[in-house]
């Protein structure tokens, strides 16, 4: 680290909020603020905006001369190519190509800007402040909306030959009429290991028994993996159930990663996580009695050290220190 | 490269038979010869037996002082620990840890050796001398007894936290009612895709129905994968559906591993790439119809570039320059 550079910018670009976080080494975000992410026609609009709301933060810590660098962590971020890429969500990218880190970079005295997905910024994070620090082969799997995953091998995000790589929650776990995903596939985990997924299941599983659940208590095209989650906790049958399918998924899934890359840990991000041991007992079991021999009981399973910090945030100001 | 020290030696150390070969950096073997792996009690008595066969050898390029190093490939090789492990087919190395790397090179003046497993070798082969020239991010899978694979990331063979990673023969393809595979678990890549695995299909399709085949010349336990290529070769349409399948599912597991490390190329290698189309056709569908369409039509399906060299000892004679 440049002592005279001692901050780095992290970025969370989402579907709802841009977050700006100035942060020091040790992770402490010294000033913070946040633009509304499709409140603009065009991502120059856009790019003028994050500049604007950046100013005074920057001017706060002294200036742009005591920054390293900006790292951004956004859905369908490419790394080489610092660009953000066909985002289904993003009003002002879901059509093209946007060079985003140039631009940022432009408008900053040509701060070095680096950019990458979501899933692959919060493995940084792990790395750098959370669960993974002093790992080198690591797997993070978010659970959110979908499944995503930011995968670490011998030190170093795993990109791929063309940026993209990491789309755990796109392997296929059901061969034979499985769910349809968002990704318009079929049989995906995201389909059944998502937070989506576990409603989903929910749903299903009332509609087609009649067994008592805590969960009727609600309309079932408003039941969120939130409700699963009090409802388990609360001794309910069927949401157990849900959980133990659930986990039994991703633990097999996790034992199919290992044969990829034998790595030391899976941590686990994302609401779905808040479930605890819930949905973490599932997983470990189903990855032990599912993985090759030589892998079994090797593995840690971890939820994420940066559960209650602005973890997005500080996984994305991890990139700004790669220069 | 020092070129004082022009060579290194590639060992392939296999079931059957142990392969050295005294290889310089065009990939051409100055000096070769063999012994029988089994043929010694003890690891010690079949070390010593390597440094015999090695002196002429030796002797005949000038000296070991003209030779880089030494990389071994072997069954349940392990890379961070230089050892074999376990290797259920090798007599002396079947019941424990065998730290081959260090014995062999106490047994020639200290020379740097390095040890990997075989399909690891092959994957360094590839990208020294191989299919895989240039690349840095590629997948090889081999299709033998069993279903191995190499996998490449950054241009550094992956090994991940155990030095394990890269079992692709053991990601789990058919989760109910899966085939028994080697490895004591069920519905394996490697129960349906290895040579051993198109047999077993073959004999399963000629059991279970009583459509005309070329293959019902032969005595059903005595089908092997190649009685089924030169089948197909004919027209046979068994034997055809046969590869369908095998490479059916071969491209639906790339796929996955597409989604997982985004390879530039998946690289074929071993006895079963030469049905040639009738098998790298239907992978390739396959892939392309189920993988995520971000990485559609991008991936390369190549057969291996050392089938007709001694792929194994080149393959291992590659880490040897790691040093």
């Amino acid at each position: 680290m440049d002592i005279q550079k001692p901050y780095v910018i992290g970025v969370d670009l989402g579907g709802t909020n841009t977050v700006f976080g100035i942060v020091d080494a040790r992770g402490q975000i010294a000033a913070e603020n946040s633009i509304k992410t499709q409140a603009y026609k065009t991502a120059e609009d856009f790019v003028e905006a994050c500049a604007e709301c950046l100013k005074p933060l920057i001017a706060q810590i002294g200036g742009i001369e005591k920054v390293a660098g900006m790292g951004i962590g956004a859905p369908n971020g490419n790394y080489y190519r610092g660009s953000i890429e066909f985002a289904p969500n993003i009003s002002w990218a879901h059509e093209g190509v946007v060079p985003l880190a140039k631009m940022l970079s432009d408008q900053l005295d040509g701060l070095p800007v680096r950019l990458t997905n979501d899933a692959n910024a919060a493995a940084m994070g792990e790395m750098a402040y959370g669960a993974a620090r002093g790992m080198k082969n690591f797997i993070v799997i978010t659970l959110g909306t979908g499944v995503g995953s930011g995968i670490v091998v011998n030190g170093q995000l795993l990109y791929g030959h063309d940026g993209f790589a990491g789309e755990l929650g796109h392997v296929t776990m059901v061969r034979e009429n499985g769910r349809t995903c968002g990704c318009g596939r079929k049989g995906c985990l995201e389909a059944y290991c998502s937070a989506t997924g576990v409603a989903r299941t929910a749903r299903e599983i009332l509609a087609t028994t009649d067994r008592p659940s805590l969960l009727r208590d609600k309309p079932a095209d408003q039941i969120e993996s939130l409700d699963v989650s009090i409802a388990a906790s609360k001794g309910d049958e069927v949401a157990n159930e849900i959980f133990r399918f659930t986990g039994k998924m991703l633990g097999e899934a996790c034992a199919d990663f290992a044969a990829f890359s034998s790595p030391e840990a899976f941590i686990f991000f994302g609401g779905l996580c808040k479930a605890g041991d819930l949905l973490m007992k599932p997983i470990e079991e189903a990855y032990n009695q599912s993985v090759l021999p030589i892998f079994r009981g090797k593995a840690k399973f971890l939820v994420s050290g940066l559960m209650n910090a602005n973890a997005a945030v500080l996984g994305a100001s991890a990139l700004g220190w790669e220069e």
